[in-house]
């Protein structure tokens, strides 16, 4: 009861620096898609061993062909088992009209913190950084390595690099702090990613514009083929993708899972609410929760090219690039999902050039054992409720790269809500998140310490 | 003899006049596409009265709703003839990344014009003005009007108003000059126009942008379901519309037609070289001619909502807006291709919102009598070579407004050349076609001076 009560003032001692150090991060527009931020991420970086140093721990950058990656933490000796947290500080980029306020300006609203990257993935990433210093603080027997990426969001193309170089050497465990739950007040620990192929489809058909008065009927529309291309890969209504051989190696969904799911909390309404959605392809629970972790998808993100000002420019344009992406589950491989949409592709129409963007493979994690039963419960130590097992419909490269690299036990410890806005405009954390997710750590840190070297 | 001297004589001396006043009308960025240009508009439509009272001529500025017309002119007596000499002076926008030098800085690069409305249409407004001063200056029979309008390019949807002042009196007859040949050295007057319905197809799904990860799968694409609905409008290989009832009032081309169209000098080589086109949908010379001349289109012109900037962005954007537009061909009906648009799209996808930017009916002129062959005789004296009847692929709004509300025969004596860049980047005119223009305007207006009144 003391030590609870201890650790309950530290959170609370802590918030303001917690807000103070969330602020600068969300400040610095570490948008590692976009080449023009380059020396932001590089900020960033600098910004965060400044912050590991001020804490008391080790910092270190690990330098890479792209974005560096950040590692340190804290030594307790090598007697002692290593849990490795992973979190990332790059973010999505942010021109989505429909920002309400500057997505770069930090905004504490009373414990509603706004600005792009809050909740993916710089809040989390400090909450376990300050838990992790109240476990070194109190001379917990475990050692607490950081890795924060700065390439999640565009696939970790650098992160078997990083990991190559030996400088973060193999830990006991893994915990991901970057994924969310289902419901806010009912913890989700995923037990499965998605995974990715992304993907640009361009098709050139002349060098400039041409009237379609005076040309059209006999000059070829690259948007319109585009768009059949679209209508052959994927059923728009109903979202089962066309692709000959696409699903031959989706693993069905088990009994015991949808059980698991049907006990997470989902419910549609308020999916639809969470991410203000109008309409869904369906409304059955059941099928959602299938869709969106269990099921592989094809999506359309963009199509350049044409014009796209006010009112109807009556041109045809020379080009079009369409912009694509497929979630993947177990055990469709990503390259062989490559193979089959560039020979697909190259039958429906051999004009369009094929240019992959990310590839990231499906992950399926573990549900039970001593460390998922460690997470569990410093969970519901963390947030007075034991978390449920469920799958997480997103894609988080590292994962696979680290599952590979280390073959260690890797547990996943999300700390946002769906309304928080991940990926999308207006995104926020917020205290009760990370307040919780600090006492969840802290409790963590302790019962990995308690079971040992394996 | 000596006439044909005196008239080569002012062309040559009027040169630098012509290039003066076609740089000065260049310079003003009179896109009637994007109200921000409306006061450049109105810029031009003062210049063009500053340049007709500079030689002469009587000038009014025509208030409408929108931009207003500019009209103006040389009054021989009411005893004789009027012609009334129609063209435009706005311009498409240029925004495209392919222009290789500003489009509003005017260049003139020994007889080569270059920049946006160059072509279409100020260039050849400015060729029918010298000749009419030259036709005025000699005394000639005839009071020749100008009409030139400011609001072509987005279908001119207040010409009805502005004629209906009757401020510009019904003339005996018309000449429009925004037409384009099919070869250079091969003049071409054509005898008919398609019709355009423009419109942009918007669908909403939700409020904000969604994470693929989170949601896809249950989500709806709003950019998939309008390519799927680009699928179901037109086979986008082949070009055929699939609106149920959208062919059913297409006047077949005769054989006389399809034997003008093959005198015209249209080759597909080129076509396709004048377009700067890698491929085309057929590649017979007689399907060609027929496709972009005498048959109906479906194309899309640009697609808005999700990720245009560098990589893939996995987010489902939460809206998107289809650009498209109809040419019509006769006898279609533009309010009727409308109502089976509507209709169609209404079965297809019921959330999707249509919503017109234009409708222009298609256009059947003459191609024999005294004003046809007095035009084909002038356009041999201008350019030693006699016309030959075509169609022309692009609509003319006004032209439909002007036979409405006047009743007289409209004549097409255009100007330009494919090569010109109709609406394409890197838009220009040439002094060659600009001469030529003169002496067969100049012929033109003697002619009907010597065929009197009606």
């Amino acid at each position: 009861m003391a030590e609870e009560r201890e650790l309950d003032r530290y959170v609370r001692d802590n918030r303001s620096r917690y807000e103070a150090m969330l602020g600068e991060m969300v400040e610095v527009p570490s948008i590692s898609m976009d080449p023009v931020h380059a020396g932001d991420n590089r900020r960033m970086a600098t910004l965060a061993v400044e912050f590991l140093k001020d804490l008391g721990a080790e910092a270190d950058v690990v330098e890479t062909k792209g974005n560096p990656v950040v590692t340190g933490g804290w030594t307790a000796g090598r007697q002692y088992p290593t849990v490795t947290v992973y979190n990332h500080l790059d973010v999505q980029p942010a021109q989505e009209p429909e920002w309400r306020h500057p997505p770069f300006t930090f905004r504490n609203e009373d414990g509603v913190y706004r600005g792009r990257g809050a909740t993916d993935d710089k809040g989390p990433a400090l909450t376990a950084l300050l838990a992790g210093r109240y476990a070194a603080d109190r001379g917990t027997r475990l050692n607490i390595r950081f890795v924060w990426e700065l390439e999640e969001e565009i696939g970790s193309p650098n992160f078997p690099e990083a990991l190559a170089s030996n400088r973060m050497p193999t830990p006991d465990s893994v915990v991901v702090s970057d994924t969310i739950w289902v419901a806010k007040g009912r913890p989700a620990m995923p037990a499965g990613l998605r995974g990715l192929v992304a993907a640009t489809l361009s098709l050139r058909t002349g060098e400039v514009g041409a009237h379609s008065g005076v040309t059209g009927g006999a000059a070829r529309n690259p948007l319109a083929e585009l768009c059949a291309l679209v209508h052959a890969c994927v059923d728009a209504h109903g979202g089962r993708v066309k692709i000959p051989g696409f699903y031959d190696d989706v693993v069905p969904t088990t009994k015991a899972e949808m059980d698991g799911f049907a006990r997470s909390g989902f419910t549609v309404n308020r999916f639809k609410r969470a991410h203000q959605f109008r309409s869904l392809r369906t409304s059955s629970t059941r099928d959602v929760m299938r869709r969106i972790w269990a099921a592989p998808t094809f999506e359309v993100h963009g199509l350049v090219g044409g014009y796209t000002g006010p009112g109807v420019k009556t041109v045809i344009p020379a080009w079009g690039e369409l912009k694509i992406s497929m979630r993947l589950v177990p055990n469709q491989r990503p390259e062989h999902i490559c193979r089959l949409l560039k020979r697909f592709i190259k039958a429906q129409n051999p004009d369009v050039t094929v240019e992959l963007e990310g590839m990231l493979e499906p992950f399926r994690g573990i549900q039970c054992g001593p460390y998922a039963d460690a997470a569990s419960e410093a969970m519901r130590a963390g947030f007075g409720k034991a978390p449920v097992f469920t799958r997480e419909g997103g894609s988080i490269g590292a994962v696979s790269v680290m599952a590979r690299a280390w073959k260690v036990p890797i547990l996943f410890m999300g700390l946002s809500l769906p309304e928080h806005g991940y990926h999308a405009p207006n995104e926020y954390f917020d205290w009760g998140q990370a307040s919780g997710g600090m006492r969840a750590f802290a409790a963590y840190f302790e019962k990995l310490a308690n079971m040992g070297r394996p």
